[in-house]
């Protein structure tokens, strides 16, 4: 089974801080974002193919915690680890940490899953391979 | 006390939408931001004026639960509820309403607190006016 | 002939100021698109129903002045001409004014064309209906 | 003098493409602006220490030909070029070359100024040390 933890490194652009110099909150789930889909293109994950197919991975719940705020300037890892949870559920944890000090800045939990066609929970084939068999 | 509760309505913007012609997960969280700043601002919490005194306000934790996706054309309203969480604790329980069908998209815990200039957890007086005692 | 000018009233929100408080120079973009796209939709012309007949609408050039800067709080009006250059290229000139004082913040002028599903440029009927023939 | 060319690549992230599957225009903005801001910094001038000094860099006019468009998965570098137009005039040449093929994607001229603490325009001496003089 496929070693399923990921590390991208991200540099803060201005314009993704807001009035407090800092990064704005929604930039987050940007970021967030952007390392999750890098993470199932390198699993071999491709978005366009399961679209041919009709199914889509969509996002059910997210929870972050910020702790501390990125600022104009700094170098980060997002950290993200992938697994199973139940039959349907796919769980990404995550992690921000500045390179500076690899102090934690922000965990999220983020669930999702994939839907078919006809809008009903289906893992695809490719993921079920990836993330083994439920428990 | 004032009447802790605001709705605001919002009409998507076709930017703000994604490959799959829904509204970015990320995006929600403007909506979400807009409205708690709107509603502060008609309580009278002055954002530049608290600044000025040293004071930030700053989200510490983001709980959405994602039901189903807005898409191009579609207006919403997000409601907005305040209240205190403990003594140094802001709660904001936020949802979205699709205009057409007034079905529930979203809904949303955001916790924050205020900053003073030393860092420390102070909760401003106009929110001490807004929010009342602890319980 | 439809009369071509629309106002569209908005206003600004603060994930949409950057680091100097004033709103970032590509989100003015993004005002000016929904702007279009509002004015478009108001003259019957849908890009769902375009896309369908593998038409699309795509802006090969713009021209922006940025003359003064909105900042939290402001609100403002994009208007919005739009004429035919030509035969297969649209223009749109808009401008913002702000609603305090009515003063021009940013003047541009936005051209595109409507491409085929050979890629080549094409005014469907709506639009020729819309705009009249070339002079 | 430096050499006033600065070359930095960039990947397309999937929030920054829209329903038409391509980068949404205001969006190439934004990777021109941090293109120029990572430019600047390279050559010593840095936002934070000329903003003490009450010396702020604006933008007053962009222009954009859009030739061809990025999409999902793209890697590309954006191109600039930095030169004194006048004495008080900056102007950045820009380009996208899409890494695949080196295929120009986009040109725009950014013209700016720096603005002192009474509004006026005033470049500063780091500027004119890396600009050279007026002709």
């Amino acid at each position: 089974m496929t070693e399923k933890v990921f590390d991208l490194e991200f540099k803060v652009r201005d314009y993704e801080c807001d009035m407090d110099h800092v990064v704005n909150n929604a930039v987050y789930l940007n970021y967030l974002e952007h390392a999750r889909h890098e993470f199932l293109l390198g699993l071999g994950i491709k978005f366009g193919e399961l679209s041919k197919r009709g199914i889509s991975l969509v996002v059910t719940r997210i929870e972050v915690d910020f702790k501390a705020s990125l600022t104009s300037g700094d170098t980060f890892t997002v950290r993200t680890q992938f697994s199973r949870n139940g039959r349907i559920r796919l769980q990404f944890n995550q992690s921000i940490f500045r390179k500076l000090d690899n102090r934690l800045m922000l965990s999220a939990v983020v669930t999702g899953t994939a839907l078919n066609g006809r809008g009903r929970p289906e893992i695809p084939i490719e993921l079920d391979l990836v993330l083994g068999p439920t428990d």
